[in-house]
């Protein structure tokens, strides 16, 4: 644990945030008329200990695994679509792959396992404790691949999963933290929930050893962004996450390292059932609600494209002074 | 009349929506997960009336005016500013500028009457009824400058203007529809009250006749962008709105052509008090809210991004079949 907690530190810095927060009010606009934006300069600020915050190069790691816990038909899809998704990353014909283009950001996919999946956890922990302990670190490695990073996986099965990894982390019953995913009928989703229970009969993980939990019911490519999520918070720089999968690593950084989620923003509120109620386990305000559900990154490369336009605010806004423009009277 | 709603049609057309839909089914990812990513491609499909609908050139139009009421105290910043903002987006210095550059989207500056502000409604009517209407037309007019269009708008007291619209058309009280604007103190927002309750009972400006309700509490930005959603419907283009100000003007263009706001985006839920319920009026679900107030077309930039990345993803995602992806088994 050691290994994955040293030198994370809250950002907090009262002195730099006033600075922040000066040039924000300087900007040519009503002070705080940028809402979100506005926060999102400064907790760049703030992660990159500076009053000028960059975005630098954009990547999206991609984490693909395979599941055992599939063959109880917890999700609509064959697992070897894992691996067919991965080549359709590769031909730049999924969603993601369309998002990164379209915002300039690059997609790193990372092969956590497809193929060779984790065990199915209603048998048998998921993985050996050193497995998930190099998911991890394979994670926090992906924290070099750019400046502004994203988190996006592909995995048939892991929002069961992610499921299972809420309610040992919250202890919520699986019938408030388990959802359709990628389309189960409620035939599938009563089966999922009753796997998840199973599972947490069978493990009884302890929340306290969250890598202990992440053996148990969790997936090599949702340790890996837990890690991805410690890494960046290592390197100071700012993560961006997506939907249910990626705050299912969330709950796991957060036990490891409560601080590392100062280095983290929520994208979206994504329409899976469980992941109402993991946002605010995990207090989290998203940034936005379009409906979606697809996972891959997608909400977070949406997110990382509002930390540049941010940035963009917070680096090339004209203030009152230089625009000769006349600040509030009253 | 006649001039500004001839040829408006309703988009709903069942058989290409079955077709678009068809296509969005057909592509790599669960059924409907992209969410409102997938219904802003259909909207604009359906506006196009085409399969494969395109974003082309984007522009948003800034009309810029100012208004007598000012004089009234309804504002922390004085008339001034407005010029001094024009000045500011011509430099390049200005939020709606900046964001501009970020999603390369052309910033159309209109005069809409900077320096020549309406009239006091307080005392009298703001404008004549020919020039409400030479407004709309100016508006119409700008619907040509691209082919997805934002609306945007610098105008300082046009939150006055757009909050006694609102009153006018709704009979709400002006206690429920008027906010702080760009930052009134209560004793500020109170006077604002006060003044559209005296206007309104000046006025008494009939809900039926909308040109009528511009002319007495309008403002010609507004009256501008009411004649860019009608203009931007006659031409069948989609148009990005922004906030309290501009969804005033959508109440406007709602009363004159209901069907052209079919051709709309609401794109986002901002701060300002009264927006939330003006929302609700026009029975709009905004695409986000982060919180921002600033206007000058500042949500309607975001939007037109949101809008080009549902198009690409429409445009640009593999089908199962020529990715060789499995679709769902059950």
């Amino acid at each position: 644990m050691e290994t994955f907690t040293n030198s994370i530190e809250p950002i907090a810095n009262a002195e730099l945030e006033r600075h922040i927060r000066a040039r924000l009010d300087s900007l040519t606009k009503p002070r705080g008329s940028l809402g979100r934006l506005e926060t999102l300069a400064l907790q760049l600020g703030l992660i990159q200990k500076t009053g000028m915050p960059g975005v630098g190069r954009k990547a999206v790691a991609i984490f693909c695994a395979d599941h055992g816990i599939v063959e109880e038909g917890v999700s609509p899809y064959p697992s070897e679509v894992t691996r067919q998704m991965v080549e359709n990353f590769r031909a730049g014909g999924a969603a993601i792959t369309v998002l990164c283009r379209h915002y300039s950001i690059e997609p790193v996919i990372v092969d956590m396992g497809v193929g060779a999946p984790t065990r199915n956890f209603l048998r048998e922990p998921a993985m050996s404790r050193q497995q998930a302990e190099q998911a991890i670190e394979e994670g926090m490695r992906h924290a070099d691949d750019g400046d502004l990073l994203g988190a996006g996986e592909m995995g048939i099965g892991n929002s069961t999963s992610a499921a299972a990894l809420f309610s040992a982390f919250s202890g919520l019953d699986p019938a408030e933290t388990a959802g359709r995913g990628t389309g189960l009928d409620d035939a599938g989703v009563a089966r999922k929930i009753d796997a998840i229970r199973r599972a947490l009969d069978l493990h009884q993980p302890d929340p306290c050893d969250p890598v202990g939990v992440l053996a148990a019911v969790g997936g090599f490519e949702i340790a890996a962004i837990a890690g991805l999520i410690l890494g960046t918070a290592r390197k100071r720089r700012m993560v961006v996450l997506d939907g249910f999968i990626s705050c299912a690593a969330a709950l796991v950084a957060r036990a490891i390292a409560p601080a590392s989620l100062d280095y983290a923003v929520f994208s979206h509120r994504s329409a899976e059932r469980g992941h109402r109620r993991m946002l605010e386990f995990l207090n989290a305000q998203p940034l936005f609600d379009l409906d979606m559900r697809l996972g891959e990154g997608t909400g977070a490369a949406l997110g990382m494209n509002l930390v540049e336009a941010a940035v963009r605010l917070y680096r090339e806004m004209a203030t009152f002074e230089s625009a000769g423009v006349s600040d509030r009277a009253l």
